[in-house]
């Protein structure tokens, strides 16, 4: 049977997120039935990783294994004929037998999109996270560099999560400032004159369960003066989750791509 | 009592409309209670015309008169406070005490965005159209100058329409295809690779009930190859809505501004 894999992107608002749940719309689930459809079986597809509910992907990576003799090509129009609007399957390609979209991932790239301003504009408002305050960049970009490197992220995930360990190596990470038609490549931005858009980039080779959200709320409390310059340095020496302060809010978070 | 201009921009995905409505979140109802809490006493607020649900704004213009004694800039921020994310008002400025949103408008931009590929981004669906066939962009914009000038538009508006006349002036209407970061400023372009943006655009000194989507439909039926070039010249001639074909769906279409 041959190993597929798929380049997806979607709009997180109103979905519970990557994986199938109980109730609620997810990314997996969806996928899984539009597969079930075309194959006339079961289909299991697996993710590069989770995100969460309300958090977008402009290049989510998935695998699926199935009984077809469809080209790839077709198989791409034929999912996204059975998906909402809200999700689309930007590529479908044959992949090598043992590819695994979770377990071959080498990097992954996620965004964090921060709209600095008085207020939010009417359409970014989804896909950014609105920050009224000021906003020091040197320092946010100081405290971005202090992520870069092997480290113990145990400060900067989810006190409950549930892995084997929790060191990563960050091999990017850095916030720039986006303005005019580079701002709208990253967010619409109609309504959005007077303020400036800051896009924290991350990358490592594996994510723990809201790292990136942790690390850009950490961000912008130094960013805002709250915290002191060295409080990401502080934070991953100490590994207490308590120091880090308030998570980002999902709605400002993107999956990038993944490296395989 | 002093008056206001106001400058709004909406998303229209979730609304009823400018108008207040008997159920349903309108933009009208909306900046009413927002202006009502402020003064502490009903205020009506004018808009330079409707839109219909689903319709988006970029620029729509409404006036208000209350009694007051704080500053446009803090109406603006106080009002924004009370408001959805979904709306915002842009700019409020002092207006001369005869100012009206609609009585005194002179003219109005709406543009209709049609997204033309195989399918649809995840990201611009609720903000353009989307149209999967070969389209004839020549066709169409030849089409689009068939709207210039004083014309009698009965077959262009909505049937049961109740205006004293149907003749209005349009001074500007032509379609280009957007680009790269230009497109990247009309819809929000993430999944959108393999297609083309067409920009609609329409200048006139008044507009009836649906006419933009009216022609917006027109022209692409033109552009689909399924109506003769001539068409808009035909329905214009003809006054006859039957002779139009189907009315573009409300989510493409945007107000752009409005001169006074």
């Amino acid at each position: 049977m041959p190993t597929f894999r798929l380049t997806v992107a979607y709009d997180g608002t109103g979905l519970v997120g990557w994986q199938r749940q109980a109730s609620g719309v997810s990314v997996q689930g969806l996928l899984e039935d539009a597969f079930g459809a075309l194959a006339g079986a079961p289909v299991a597809v697996h993710g590069s990783g989770r995100t969460d509910a309300g958090v977008h992907a402009a290049g989510q990576v998935a695998s699926a294994t199935l009984e077809t003799r469809l080209p790839a090509d077709v198989i791409r129009r034929a999912l996204n004929a059975r998906l909402p609007p809200a999700v689309r399957v930007l590529d479908v390609a044959q992949a090598p037998d043992d590819f695994h979209a979770r377990f071959s991932a080498r990097r992954k790239t996620y965004r964090y999109v921060i709209w600095n301003a008085p207020f939010a504009g009417p359409f970014a408002y989804r896909y950014a996270w609105h920050v009224a305050g000021p906003l020091d960049l040197t320092a946010m970009q100081e405290a971005a560099g202090d992520l870069i490197g092997r480290h113990d992220f145990t400060g900067l995930q989810s006190t409950g999560s549930d892995v084997h360990t929790a060191v990563r190596t960050v091999s990017a990470a850095a916030i720039v400032e986006k303005q005019g038609p580079a701002a709208a490549a990253i967010v619409p931005i109609v309504g959005l004159d007077g303020g400036r858009l800051l896009v924290f980039e991350i990358t490592a080779d594996g994510f723990l369960r809201h790292m990136v959200r942790a690390a850009a709320g950490l961000i912008v409390e130094i960013g805002a003066g709250r915290r002191a310059p060295d409080s990401v340095a502080r934070v991953l020496a100490a590994r207490d989750r308590a120091l880090a302060g308030p998570t980002a809010p999902a709605h400002g978070l993107w999956l990038m791509h993944v490296e395989y």
